[in-house]
Order: C-alpha cells, then sequence, then structure tokens
C-alpha cells in the first residue's frame, strides 16, 4: 500500500491540517526575551515548539497524515523509520486515533529517544545502521503488516502539518517583517514557506543551518541538489539531505539559508536556555545563532523564531 | 524616609497592584505537560514566573512598590539589600520609572546575581557578608540618600504585587481545586493566600519548603514563629526566615506546608527541564517535589503550581 510522496502542499492543505490537527495539537506559546532583543538589536518572537506534545514540532506532521488516511488505509497502521522525534511524533498520533504505529529503528540510536518511542505505543523493528537496511526493513513492515509509510520530511500531509507551525505564529503575532527556521529534511522549512507567503507575501524568509551538513545551501548556491554532503554536526536533528521537492519550495520563496558552526549554535543554545529560559536541543538553536552572525540583517526587523524542539539528554548537555 | 512595612495587603491592594503593574509585566502563560500529569496523577497547571521580566515573580512585587510611591517619596529612588532576584527585579522596576535604584549586596555573593543587577542600572553599595552589616548599610543609604526602602517580603506592596501571580493564574485557568507556591520569606504565599481566597475560597493551599530551611513548617506546628533555623539548603531563593506577619497570613488561610530534601528537589528540576521544557531555578523545583512526594494528595485534582523563578548558572548545575 503506497501514499502519496513528494507533492508540496497547497496553502489550502496547509489551512485543512490545522483543522485536522487542532483537536489533538498544542496551540503553542510565543515568548520574549528583552535580553535577547537587545543582544541582537531585532524583536524576536519564538514559536515555542518545544511546548508541542512529544517535545517537538513533528507531532503536528505526524498528526495530519494519520488524520488525513481514510478509514480503509489507516487500518493497518502506519509506518516510518526514525531514531528521533518524527517516530516519537508518528507513535503518539497514531495513538490519538488508535491504530498501529511500527517504528524502524537503526541499532545504535540514542536508547533515550527508543524508549520514548516505546512508552509512546510503537512496535519497533530494529535493523543495521545503514540506510539501506532502513529502506528494506520499511518496505518489509510495509508489505507484511500493510502498514503506511509517513515519510518524515518528504510526505506531502507531513509538509502541510509542518506548515501550520507558521500559519500560527502569523495569527498570533501581526506585522512580521521576516521569519527563520532550521533546515534539515526540508519539511518545516517548506511548509513554513509556503504558509508565510500565501499569508503575508512579503514576508523575507531565511534558513538557519549547520555548517557540517550544509547540503541545503550548497544545493541553492550550485542550481542544483547536492547530495555528496556527509553529515558532521551535534545537530542530530538536521542531518538529513534536503529532499527534492523541500528544496524546489526552498528555491522558489527565495528563502536565504545561512550556515553556522556547531560553536555559534551551542553558545546561541546556551543563550535560549539561560534568557529565554526554554529548554531547546542543539538543533533549534540554529535560528538564533544565525540572527547573531547576520546581526546586520536582522536587526530593526520584527522576526518570527520557530523553536523547533526540546529532547535533550540533561546528562550530556554540550557545554560541559 | 520610610515606608509602610508590615501589614498584610486586602485583596483590593492585590487588584490595584494588578493594574499598576499591567503597563510594565508580563502576562505570563501557564503551561502543561502530559508526562508530568501522567506521573503525579494530577492535571498540573503551571504558572510560569520564570518567563517574567528578570526572570522571577519579584518584578510584581517590585514594580509594584516602585510605583505605589508618591512622586515626592519616589524622587529620592528605592533601596534594598538582596544579592538575589529581588535585588534584580527592583532595578528593573526603578528603570521603569526612571529613578535609582540602591541595592546593598553583601561580600561572597554570586558573581552573575551581580553583574545582572548592576546591568540593571542599580547603584551597588558592597557590604560584609552578615545580616547587621546588611542593615547598617542600609540604614546608611536610607539616611544619606533618602531613597525609599523596598523590603522583599515584608512590605505590604511588594506582598500586594506577588499576590497578582495568582489573581493572573485564577483568571487563565478555571476551575482549580488546590494551589501550590514555594516558602521562603512568605511575600509570595502570603500574598497568593489572599488573592486565591478572595477569589475562591474552597481552594486547598498548599506550601513546599526545603527541609533545611523549614522555619515556616515549624512555626505552624508550633504555633509560634521560630528563629532558630539556619538555613541549609540549595534552594538560595528559599533561606530566608518566613516574616511575622506572612507567617499570620499562612496560618490565617490554612496554608498547608510540605517539606522537602534538596534530593527530591533536584530529581523533580530535572522532571521540568526535561518534560516541561523549563528552566526554573531550584527554589522553583520545591513545587513538583512536594507534589510527588505526597502523589495521594494531589492525584486526581486540578493543582495550580506557581515556578517561581528561572535564574540559574548553567556551568554549575546540581546533577553534575
Amino acid at each position: 500500500m503506497s501514499h502519496e510522496l513528494g507533492a508540496l502542499p497547497s496553502f489550502e492543505q496547509i489551512r485543512d491540517a490545522a483543522a485536522r490537527i487542532a483537536p489533538h495539537a498544542r496551540v503553542t506559546p510565543v515568548l520574549r526575551s528583552d535580553a535577547l532583543d537587545a543582544l541582537s538589536g531585532a524583536e524576536l518572537h519564538f514559536k515555542c515548539e518545544n511546548l508541542q506534545h512529544g517535545g517537538a514540532f513533528k507531532f503536528r506532521g505526524a498528526c495530519n497524515a494519520v488524520w488525513a488516511l481514510g478509514d480503509a488505509q489507516a487500518a493497518h497502521g502506519v509506518v516510518t523509520h526514525s531514531s528521533g522525534n518524527h517516530g516519537n511524533a508518528l507513535a503518539m498520533a497514531a495513538a490519538t486515533r488508535g491504530i498501529a504505529a511500527h517504528v524502524v529503528v537503526p541499532e545504535g540510536a540514542v536508547r533515550a529517544k527508543i524508549a520514548a518511542i516505546e512508552r509512546a505505543g510503537a512496535i519497533l523493528h530494529r535493523c543495521a545502521p545503514t540506510q539501506a537496511a532502513r529502506e528494506a526493513m520499511t518496505a518489509e513492515v510495509e508489505k507484511t503488516t500493510g502498514a503506511v509509510l509517513v515519510h518524515p520530511y518528504a510526505d506531502t500531509q507531513v509538509m502541510a502539518g509542518q506548515g501550520t507551525v507558521v500559519l500560527e505564529l502569523l495569527q498570533q503575532v501581526r506585522g512580521l517583517d521576516a521569519l527563520i527556521t532550521p533546515v534539515g529534511g526540508g519539511g518545516l522549512a517548506s511548509g513554513a514557506a509556503i504558509a508565510a507567503h500565501a499569508i503575508q507575501p512579503a514576508l523575507a524568509l531565511f534558513g538557519a543551518e549547520p555548517l557540517g551538513a550544509d547540503d541545503a545551501a550548497q544545493s541553492l548556491a550550485h542550481g542544483a541538489r547536492v547530495t555528496s554532503v556527509v553529515p558532521d554536526t551535534l545537530c542530530d536533528g538536521l542531518r538529513a539531505l534536503v529532499g527534492e521537492r523541500n528544496l524546489d519550495a526552498l528555491r522558489a520563496h527565495r528563502v536565504d539559508v545561512i550556515t553556522v558552526s556547531d560553536a555559534e549554535t551551542i553558545a546561541a543554545m546556551q543563550l535560549l536556555w539561560s534568557e529565554l529560559k526554554q529548554v531547546v536541543e542543539v538543533s533549534s538553536a540554529t535560528v538564533l545563532a544565525a540572527i547573531l552572525q547576520q546581526r546586520e540583517r536582522f536587526a530593526g526587523r520584527r522576526v518570527g523564531v520557530v523553536l523547533t524542539g526540546g529532547n535533550v539528554d540533561l546528562q550530556a548537555l554540550p557545554w560541559y
């Protein structure tokens, strides 16, 4: 059984997603910090998806994908391969509909994250830690169980769900000049761009990408998708290569991708903890790192900043 | 120049305080956590004063005290002795009115906190690290500058300002069964009790106090103020002895004070960081520690939980 994969969502699909997930997802608050405004010279409005169910924006996309299925499709459950927030989000979303979630987890994945996925009620399928093994195991689960694949960022309904972050932010804060999100596989960045420009066509869009996984920045610069990047970054949520359609959206919406070093990101992460008082994971801090690196481009502007998640191991903080 | 000190505020004074500070203070969000609800068996509504200006509820009381002064009184500024959140809050509050703030700081106080007080624009006065030296230096500053003393918890307008936390919480969340705040000097706990019972006379009130500074619990048990406790706790915000009038309020409103060990508090602090995704200081975690220690008393209830502050040194976390 196959599942629509790849096409970019329309703004209507994002609005539909917002209505579909409303009974299940949290409306997350937008927070401010005097100190971070002073430091950046900008007016920063932080959209706190670390406060979403499961501690990350991923719940929105997974929840939309799960509830967009017809009853017959949904009956056999859903499957994905992920050792991180998407696997957990899909398990939680499936639970809201009472259907099975299969999560393919590579050996060597972070134990705490696997435990969280299991607690959320998913059926785990372990495989070797290679992309080929993950895909083979996923295909086998699809075939033997009839579960529907929900890809973490290339799935249309996932992208639409992620776009609701920005739909919601633009309802909460009026008159933003600019918006910045992290860029990994590009599910959030593409959904955000489509939602943002449908509502405010003049909004300046930025992405933040780790220097050690800068395939999106390279792809935009070279005019074609660069797949040769071997990720080397602490930002475990942003190691995926940007998807083909996700890249199309970044290009079409002129998203300016700023690359940041892990050192810049860790410094920004500490600022988000100490000044905004938010526990965010390292990937989430790339956006503030980008703003502080390119201060002159953001100063004086009213900027929407998406904080994507807050799932961290408190015993292994990167500044200790 | 002296300043009204000691009388408990009326509910009207708390309502006046809310109106007075509204242009300056943040309306802080109330956050929830699926995991903490599951762990406690209760429905926990966390009032996040770690997100207040200055990172603590103290701004409310200081702001109310500063703006309650007549112009002639205010002209010479305000003074307090504090090496912690109240000193910083008073400096920030004075800045909103454009008056001087004098803060008496004992030698040996945490450098980061002193730096914050200085950044907020206060005039620092250093003294020896004893209570007598602090009081003598404060009296001298009052005399030489004409500044008005704003006591951290025994000041009527400070208590009224702290009470606005609960006024606001009860407007944000309907149908609470119980409310819990930390107990230090008692400014928050007494203001909260007065506000809570004026609005919902049947609300069950709890306080959380470190076992190593359990003077309020001892005083309530013995029927008279116990002043022999020598504080020995990591909860630096809760080392003050409860004030005489503050204790009267706890007694009159039947506030049940639960004592918690520092180990319980540190475990609760980690849960607030990892599950609620909020950076809170150790004193703030006493409330969750109390709920988890006395699970059977809170299970099944809708509980308002005041998180008082989030000013921590990220380089010196108590679980590392």
